[in-house]
């Protein structure tokens, strides 16, 4: 294993230090590892908190600032945090409006977000709501997963519902809308290699020189089948294909995120968009935004993901509100 | 080689496709390979122009757009543009106020944009003068250079001589600001793998599991050292010492760039922006801004590269002002 780290042990905490350090508007809960907003919550503004394993930089903790989350809770690698890290950071998300968790669909976070949200009502009497994303369309169960997998929706929905709640919507408001955008989200993503954890040193699965995985989760899950290489335009036919069949119909345009896993370089991400939209006017599919990088990684993997979100009026306004975090900046 | 493409000999242009079709601000000479803003040159603003081989992306195509470039020339991978391409990039950014050349020191991109501003003053009048950026202080000559080569610094210049051109300054006020940047920058990185060209489909050069290239360039080429693989703390050492050692003294805080080489993901980066402020600190240079990502790579090459810029308040003002381009985008 070759990676710019000191002791595996000290990885998350020691990038999570590094982020705080290059963006004064966040700091960090060292104990607990909860990025957060420099400012505080803004009082009578909705709180987000989202979270969940680290190795999928710039989310979650990428994401805080204005228009987007209040908090994000680290856990290790791979790893839910505990409830303890989750009602820190609630408590540090909580204006008095109440705070959403935002929770990718694995069962240790889905526990933890739980009980955390429990433990916030017990000890601080907060309002919370949990939302679950589970827009991988490539398989219903999963090594981590009953149900299907939280992807790259999350990165789009925390963009969406952030514009939300700055706002000025309520809790149930915002809470509705966090529902409509992950029931009109699909996602589906491919590995080229495997990704290797800092603590075991060694990929999380082999593949072998002319394979890839079709299906892959981001933590090295297995997907669908193996599958010879392909060309770059069969590859945005194979991840659409079962995302379109699966999104729901209607006539609203999308908002395309095509998401690079980690090891995969932006000359190929921008070539597999190329490759997407032309697969998109073949289905008379609309674009109406996109979003193309590396926003949802999985470690150092070489891959990618689409992902589809149909974007009424009202969703590409909240897409386009400005936001100012590590991960997404504009207008603002 | 597993790389998300199709033909080899299609990669540059089907990427930049894919990134005009991304960012609807963007246009693309197609037989030209030249990326500009879709409005065309502002009438009366000094015009920038930059360009190089493909493979480093988003430099220099997703650095186009209001605050910074005003056209991108794209050679093959690893290859520069010939005249005539930076010719066509040159007439597209002439509002009429003269244009400015930003060259990273390679032979042939300084032989090819020479000819193509003795081009463009003969056939259109334009008035061109070219800046050579040459920041790596790993090796004296290298592979493709005589001299220094061109490297990170050349994302901090083009943001900050953008942001001066957007201002109204006139050709002489740019090209002195150009200069003045380059003459305060300095860059070093390092390779824990080898990137691999879509047309030759190989590493371009071998390392061990345990080796890392030291003062490696973004092409691959060699740099000072092949090293043993070290922590991010000793990693952050040996770029910064001899980046610290040749940069120009003064009172002046720097603006630092921690920049990944395209297969290293953002949770190495922000680790080893953490060990770099811990050197700074240690040789009291005081970091005004800073900015962490892979901005430019050398395709799929796992490393890092640390740049360092002296600032004064006038540079720093300038890299604050608004931008907005896929690459680099705030305040817009």
């Amino acid at each position: 294993m070759k990676k710019i780290i000191n002791d595996p042990a000290d990885v998350v905490a020691e990038s999570l230090a590094g982020l705080v350090a290059a963006h004064p508007s966040l700091v960090l809960d060292v104990a607990n590892r909860v990025v957060s907003r420099a400012g505080g919550p803004r009082a009578g503004k909705v709180g987000l908190v989202s979270g969940g394993g680290a190795g999928h930089e710039p989310l979650h903790a990428g994401f805080v600032g204005v228009g987007m989350l209040d908090a994000a809770v680290n856990g290790e690698v791979f790893t839910s945090p505990v409830p303890d890290q989750i009602l820190a950071g609630t408590r540090l998300a909580d204006g008095g409006a109440g705070v959403l968790h935002i929770v990718k669909n694995y069962t240790g976070d889905v526990l933890n977000f739980e009980m955390a949200a429990e433990l916030a009502a017990a000890e601080t009497g907060a309002e919370v709501v949990s939302v679950v994303v589970d827009d991988d369309v490539a398989v219903q169960d999963s090594l981590y997963t009953a149900g299907r997998r939280g992807v790259g929706l999350t990165v789009l929905l925390e963009k969406i519902v952030g514009a939300a709640a700055e706002e000025g919507r309520d809790l149930a408001e915002v809470a509705d809308l966090a529902r409509h955008v992950i029931a009109q989200g699909r996602t589906m993503g491919l590995a080229l290699t495997s990704c290797t954890t800092p603590a075991s040193g060694q990929p999380t699965f082999d593949l072998g020189p002319d394979e890839i995985e079709v299906g892959v989760g981001i933590h090295g899950e297995p997907g669908r089948r193996r599958a010879a290489m392909m060309p770059a335009s069969e590859m945005a036919r194979t991840l659409l294909e079962p995302v379109l069949a699966d999104l729901p119909a209607g006539g609203d345009p999308v908002i395309v995120f095509v998401n690079g896993l980690g090891g995969t370089p932006l000359i190929e991400l921008y070539l597999l968009y190329n490759e997407v939209r032309t697969v998109l006017a073949e289905h008379a599919v609309t674009v109406a935004r996109s979003l193309v990088g590396p926003y949802i990684t999985s470690l150092d993997m070489a891959g990618a993901s689409v992902t589809l979100l149909r974007a009424d009026a009202t969703v590409q306004a909240l897409w386009d509100a400005p936001v100012n975090t590590p991960g997404l900046r504009w207008g603002a």
